[in-house]
């Protein structure tokens, strides 16, 4: 692990750029004691009656398309309403349910899942990088047909990981939920690459030397460990060429991303031992300012978890790294897949 | 359950406008399965070799100050140096230790443990009103003296019970960190309210009409359920008159707040069955801009993990809440402690 090769480093507070935050490194924390019992991971039940398994699909809330389109029981891809949904699809879009002084709108929404394959124990990495390229296919088709909904703002694709890093669900799958609003950190994120584009003339993504943060590389994208990562270990993979919205892939791009992806999931399974992870597409929202396109670049962001959170993070924003980002990735650099 | 009482009641997304961020609230959420083993909540080990503990002193980092001051093996209250420090005092404050294009300065900060108890099993719940508020002194006085050195922009209060809520230490702590710089949060708090003291001439706290939200009342303060909670069953506890800084309390109002926060803490306790939380006490940074003055105004925040969190939240800091605010009051409420 990195912590024991820099075990006296001082700390260090470094600024997060694109998300206009300060994040603590500090070695010195990895190696204090805990007196609970070892979390366990908790392992999924076997499961014999996932509903995202095929032959299942009638336990499921209402299907929005298939992969391949015109396939029956032997689809790849399937994109389906959640049945739990934390915003709902039939409400009218409402502004200010207003309530004296406070605000609130109608839960109005989206909330979908992809389910990635259609057998119980295939992981997103253990697709061949084209069918990783069509998961990332599929998010886009489903992004540019909520796109025609004029009250969405926003839409956030994300995959949860592991009990730990939120799921409920062990059939790989990820989410994606379409908003009426603006979130606050892409508000955040769009401002302050604005400000540096300002500040500099040029995109923050574009303008980034990895130089010791770099992990890897393909044709059209590179990842690396940001320089004020939340997450210890945490990857971004970023587009080389300039572009504001995620949907804006084409075919190509998308199969050489999924080459690029599976290469950084497989490092971190194997460096962390399967962690819990969320897997992020950071895009702009859809009715962005102008203004904004030529600060603005998409980016992916893999978060692993390899400790929980406390008081002190949800209180600040501010979070505490034990890993400095160049110590991770080199280890990442090194991993040999065989 | 709150969430059992309102099965059907359509999503909302209200905005929070001390944060200046949104909330989804959608009771759907909480009948979701999971195929995942039930988390079990870690228990503490078996605990004879406890640093915090009486008796123990000499296996902890150095001591700022015991309370009552002059005690020996009768101490109270024990303000002591994380030993494991996620900032360092030990460092000089450097500005900008400049990587092109990025911004780092030197971890230099403080990073104390106050023990509140010298006996392995008392909970903060569990300590009289007086010796509660003795407590929240502490952590007032060593905020009096973190105040003089200048780097120090900020002093964040925290305390994590059980091990989901980030807890590492079973014996009932709280921490604090002195930061030099701002946390993002804090500024995002500071320019809300601004913006509502400009909007109505008012500030948000002291305007706020808690109706249906509240749930207890003391001589200086009250508590409440507030109308965006992040969390199912947040508490804030507010003081009915205006004050900037948590530092300004004195004694007679802080044994009035130990009572209130003792008697939330043993609510919670018993209707949510001894839920893991974190209690962080939100104030202003030091060197205020004194513009900001008649809009900030400090608060405590109470948060339950009933649930963890997910891409989604990481992502966009926009929270699910699967128990409206009103459900939560009512039954806070209505809790009677014997
Ligand atoms: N002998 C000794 N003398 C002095 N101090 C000692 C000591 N032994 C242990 N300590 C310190 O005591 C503290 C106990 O704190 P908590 O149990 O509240 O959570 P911790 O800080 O570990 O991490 C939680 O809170 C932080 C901040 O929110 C999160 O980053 C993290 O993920 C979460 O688990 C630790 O910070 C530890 O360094
Ligand atoms: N038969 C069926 N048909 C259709 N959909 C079904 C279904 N059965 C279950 N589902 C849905 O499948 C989804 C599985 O999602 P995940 O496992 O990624 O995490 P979940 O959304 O539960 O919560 C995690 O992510 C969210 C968002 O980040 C956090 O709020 C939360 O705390 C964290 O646990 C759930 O949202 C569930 O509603």
């Amino acid at each position: 692990m990195a912590e024991s090769e820099t075990p006296n480093r001082s700390p260090e507070i470094r600024k997060d750029r694109v998300n206009n935050r300060w994040v603590l490194f500090s070695p010195a924390r990895s190696r204090r004691p805990s007196d609970f019992k070892a979390k366990s991971n908790p392992q999924p039940n076997n499961q014999t009656e996932c509903p995202f398994c095929a032959g299942h699909e009638h336990e499921c809330a209402p299907e929005i398309f298939r992969i391949p389109a015109d396939s029956t029981n032997d689809w790849k891809i399937r994109v389906i309403q959640n049945l739990y949904p934390a915003v709902s699809r039939e409400l009218d879009f409402q502004n200010s349910v207003s309530v004296i002084g406070d605000v609130a709108v109608s839960g109005f929404g989206f909330h979908d899942v992809v389910i990635e394959s259609p057998i119980h124990s295939v992981n997103l990495s253990d697709l061949p990088p084209v069918e990783v390229g069509e998961v990332l296919l599929a998010a886009k088709k489903r992004i540019e047909q909520l796109r025609n909904c004029e009250s969405i703002k926003y839409v956030q694709v994300f995959k949860n990981h592991g009990a730990s890093a939120g799921a409920s669900m062990s059939h790989s799958h990820s989410q994606m939920i379409a908003l009426p609003i603006v979130p606050p950190t892409v508000s955040a994120r769009l401002d302050s690459k604005k400000e540096y584009y300002k500040q500099t003339g040029k995109c923050y993504l574009c303008d980034i030397q990895p130089n010791e943060l770099l992990i890897d590389e393909s044709a059209h994208f590179i990842s690396l460990v940001p320089f004020a990562a939340t997450f210890a270990f945490e990857i971004w993979i970023i587009p080389r060429d300039h572009s504001s919205h995620f949907h804006e892939i084409d075919s190509e791009k998308a199969i050489d991303l999924g080459g690029l992806l599976k290469l950084m999931l497989l490092k971190i399974s194997l460096q962390l031992n399967n962690p819990p992870f969320n897997l992020l597409i950071h895009t702009s929202p859809f009715q962005d300012d102008p203004s904004a396109a030529p600060s603005t670049h998409w980016f992916l962001q893999i978060a692993p978890h390899l400790s929980g959170v406390g008081g002190f993070e949800i209180a600040t924003g501010c979070y505490i790294n034990p890993v400095f980002p160049e110590d991770a990735a080199r280890i990442l650099r090194d991993v040999k897949i065989s």
